[in-house]
Formats: structure tokens, C-alpha cells, sequence
């Protein structure tokens, strides 16, 4: 290791990282260093512990669509003759809680769904020789570890294209928080079908939500009030366009007669709107399978990587044509 | 253990049975045999292992209100230390598949949300000492394992005469599969609440669904389509409300202004549904951490028992007097 070291004019703690597969090595030194390990003739020890038989899935919090990855990942869980430990950690009280059950209990692997741990707890999880993938819908990857997450631009694009087919010309969206990076490329999908069909970006029907139900209400209801409104909203999530649905509701405007709307997710909910939804199909319940079968079958070309797999427009019944407004 | 037999006129593998706390013995027998037990100055042996730091949850299969039990059993696990492993088991080959992995695994109790086990797998899970407890929202205890669930017949009877006191004078029902025990008691409250009202009790609106959606929305359409349709519908899940709302949409009928609707469980869904669904608030959530508290603390009061946490009425805006149908 400190040959190693030398040559890459690194330290030594530094190929420990590399080693361990941790964090905080620039992605050319990595390369560098892994090449000089492989022309060493060094090879990893193996895993140090007989398989626990279970691994374990981390929530921040149980979100709308955290049933679906808990059932992706079940299922392959128990194809593959073990279980899976399901939490969620809000507080840092709570991570550190979840850090210690899992130290004392033993585990293959642990996916994190949208939860970043504290550098402290990532590193007890390197010194136990745990394996870590993360499952992303919202397109937010830590680029030291793997990632599997949704084509969320190609998702506002379709989503808008659809909506462009039917003969919308003023389509409003309603995307998540700015700050989490699947809301930028879902309004970039968006943006990229308006400009494709030659219709204008009028950032008056363009809105920030928090991906919550209040935020998308508040958002549709301002809209839905314009001397010009929207014939028709995106809304970057199955539980905001339920939001839309209500300000419609309150606006007395029919769905879809009126105004058409499109969610993202489809998560069960989805099918039991009324109407039912026509939303963008995010695979969560396969890219939570990925991400187990990713961990227990070790650290193939998947690693060091990130993932995205498609998603799939499902039309149902609140799109349509907006001429039936004046049918 | 012999002798016990003897005295109590059963035979060895009876008052083994009853040592080990397992089905397959009658009330009396097994008090007789108890008695017989503590005079003759018997006592349990111990856990035979150390804590796994893991208790199970298994659902037949995920529905609708499987996530606010996950969410209960965890928060529970998390402040007592341990991890939460949650299966699905829709098939015989899965419970098979699950059992496998138990018995690789170890764990320190079962929490069964809706499903029997095969005689087999229970005894598997008793010779490995391993104790369970039901979960079981819909009413259907296997009386000589402890369960947990809710008090159906005051909540169909509370929605109801929530209804009435609104001034609805033909409230219509869609209640469960007739097979389950909860909706024939969401039923009987329903029907005590109109008898008390002195209202008739007419079958032509009382229908029985299956807890999905299209069941209920079948129902529902079949009860607006009446010479004398229902101003109001009671619906035993908050799923089927969702398809009394797409009826209502179908024939161009508005909640609450011309029909009130009130669901069953209050799952996260109610309060995005548009209008935001009146509905019976059943403690999933705490059922299940009531259960994995009663496996940890071990076999007190609780065990050989069934306990009912009671529901409440969370008033949102599809109920309202029948009178704004008019206005």
C-alpha cells in the first residue's frame, strides 16, 4: 500500500479509500490508483463475514411512493432466500439509532433511498465491508457510490409531448423543489417538448412545488385564476397533480373537459383519482429489485456507476382533447 | 409432563402443546392443563437464544394500508433497538420461500398482518420458540394466537350516525367481502345507527364489495342509477370511497353538494382525494406498534387475548347536508 502510495503520490489512508471503495477520492484518482493496485498484483480480501441473510432498504421518510420500492425490493429479497430490513430515519436521532440496530444485528447491504448518511456512518459502514446502493428517484446521486434512479427529462418530455398531441397550447407545470435536480430535468423535458412544438416557455404557468399536495394546490389555484388560463398542467408528481385536481374541484372546472393533467410516479393511487390519472410509470418497484440484486451479487459493472431506467406514459382518463371544452 | 397428562386426562403431546403456547387445544383444556402445570411447580423453560435484533412483519399481500403499518411496526423497532424485516407472501411457494429464510436468518418474533400460516410453518416457528402475534384490521383472529385490530362495528356505526346527524335520511353502504368478520360488523353498526335513527333499513342500497375499487364502483354506479338513488354512501374502505367518487363523476354528480361519501381507514390517500374524503381514522399504525411491543416485552396480559383500539371520525368535505343539493 505505501508502494502504491508513492507511485500515485498519494497518501496512504487515500488508497485505503480506494480500497475500501469509499468516498472523497477524486474520480482520476481513483482510476490511478485502482490501475496501480492491479499492476501490484493486489487483490481485496474477501468479505471478512458469513452473509447475514438480510438488507436492509432506508427511507428518510416513508414517502407516497415508498410502498413500491418496499415491494420491488421484497420480491426480489425473497427470490434470493433472504430479508429485508425495512426504516426510516427523519432525524439524525434515528439514523444513528438505525446505525447502532445494524452494527449489533449484521447485514449483506444497505440501499438508501433518497437518504445521505453523515460521513461518520458511511465509514462504520466501509469498516464493516457493507455494501451501499443508492435508489434515487429524484435524481440526486452522491457520484462516490452506486445509483439507480428514472430518465427524468425524457419523463417532462413525454409527459408534454402527450400533451402537445392532443392539441394543447397552453400547458402549464407545476415541478418539484429546485433544489432536488429531478424537478430541473423534469422542467427541462418539459421546456425542450414546448420548444419542439414552437409553443412559448411563459414562466407565468411555470411553478416550483415542494412535490407535497398543499404546494401543487396552491400553485394550480393561482393558475386556474389567470385571465389566460392553462388548458392543461404537468405536475411532476401523482400526489401534486392530485393537488391540481382539487383546485380544479374548487374553480369548478371539469377534468379533463376543461383541464387536462398529467402527474409522475403512478404509484397505486394513481388509477383511483377520479378521474383516473394519466401519469408518467417511474419503475420504482424494478429499480429497487436492481439495487438488491446489484448488492448481493457483488460489485459488478454496475458500480462506480449510476443507472437510470425509462419511464412510461400510462394514459387514463384526465388528459383529452381540449376542444371538449366546448363540446 | 407425563404425569400432568395423566391428571388432566390428555395425552403427552397436548400438554406439550400447551407448554409451547400452540393452537390445536380447547379453552378448557388448556386452563385445566395450565392449572395442572403451576400445581405441580412446572415453569417455562427460558428462550433458548440470544435477541436476533429482528422482528418480522408479513402481509399477504401489500394493500393499500400496508404502508401506515410498516410505518407503526418501525417507529416501534427503531426506539427499541432492532430491525424491522417486512415480507409479502401471495403465494404458498413465497410463505415457503419466507420460512426458509426465517429459520437461516433467526428473529424474535412474528407480526402476521392478515395471513395464516399453514399448520406446518406454525409449528415450524414453536419448536424455534418463536412468538406471534395478528394484526389484523379486518376482524378475522385466530383465537388461540393473541391479535390486534379495530373496533369495526363502532366505526360503521359513528360514520353512519355522522350521516344522519348531517340530516341524510337514505344513506346507502358498500361494505366488505361478505366473508370477512369486519365488514359483516361495519355493516351491523351501519344498521344499528339507522335502526336507532328510526330509519328503514333497505337492501336495495346496501351492497357488499370486495375492498377494491372496481367492486365499489360498480355498486356505487348501481345506486345512482335508483328511481330513488342514496344521498349519502358509506364505503368499509377508503379504496372503495375512491370508486364511489368515480361513479359520482360518471353521472355528473358532485360530493358533497349532491352526495356525501365517508371511507374506512383514513389512509394518506383520503386527505388528496378531491374534495379531501370524510373517513373512519383506523390506528394501522398503532395496531402494529402495539404488536411488535407485545412480541418484545414478551407473553403478559396481552397473550391469549384480543385487543380492539377504536376508530375515529376525521371530518374533511365530501360529507354535507343533503339540503345543499337544493341550494
Amino acid at each position: 500500500m505505501a508502494a502504491v502510495a508513492d507511485a500515485a503520490g498519494v497518501s496512504v489512508p487515500t488508497v485505503s479509500k480506494v480500497l475500501n471503495r469509499r468516498g472523497d477520492v477524486a474520480p482520476e484518482t481513483r482510476l490511478r490508483i485502482e490501475a496501480l493496485l492491479a499492476e501490484s498484483g493486489y487483490s481485496r480480501p474477501k468479505r471478512r463475514h458469513r452473509p447475514a441473510g438480510v438488507m436492509d432498504l432506508v427511507f428518510t421518510e416513508f414517502s407516497a411512493w415508498a410502498m413500491e420500492i418496499i415491494r420491488g425490493a421484497q420480491e426480489a429479497a425473497l427470490a434470493e432466500g433472504i430479508r429485508l430490513a425495512v426504516s426510516a430515519t427523519p432525524s439524525e436521532r434515528d439514523e444513528e439509532r438505525w446505525m447502532r440496530s445494524l452494527v449489533r444485528g449484521k447485514t449483506d447491504g444497505v440501499i438508501l433511498v433518497l437518504t445521505s448518511l453523515s460521513r461518520e456512518h458511511r465509514e462504520t459502514l466501509a469498516s464493516l465491508d457493507v455494501p451501499i446502493v443508492i435508489v434515487d428517484p429524484d435524481g440526486q446521486p452522491d457520484p462516490t457510490t452506486p445509483s439507480i434512479g428514472a430518465a427524468n427529462w425524457a419523463g417532462g418530455l413525454t409527459a408534454t409531448e402527450h400533451l402537445v398531441s392532443l392539441g394543447h397550447q397552453r400547458i402549464g407545470t407545476i415541478t418539484g423543489r429546485p433544489s432536488v435536480l429531478c424537478s430541473q430535468a423534469r422542467l427541462a423535458g418539459y421546456r425542450a417538448a414546448l420548444e419542439h412544438a414552437g409553443l412559448p416557455y411563459d414562466t407565468e404557468i411555470v411553478a416550483y412545488g415542494d412535490f407535497h399536495y398543499e404546494s401543487a394546490l396552491k400553485a394550480a389555484s393561482d393558475m386556474l385564476k389567470l385571465p389566460n388560463p392553462p388548458t392543461a398542467i404537468f405536475a411532476a408528481s401523482d400526489v401534486q397533480a392530485m393537488g391540481v385536481y382539487e383546485a380544479a374541484r374548487q374553480h369548478r372546472i371539469n377534468i379533463p373537459e376543461n383541464l387536462s393533467v398529467v402527474g409522475f410516479d403512478d404509484v397505486p393511487m394513481a388509477q383511483w383519482a377520479s378521474p383516473p390519472l394519466t401519469t408518467l410509470h417511474q419503475p420504482l418497484a424494478e429499480m429497487a429489485s436492481l439495487a438488491l440484486r446489484t448488492l448481493l451479487h457483488g460489485d459488478g459493472g454496475l458500480f462506480n456507476n449510476r443507472v437510470e431506467l425509462s419511464t412510461s406514459l400510462v394514459v387514463r382518463e384526465s388528459t383529452a382533447s381540449p376542444s371538449r371544452r366546448h363540446a
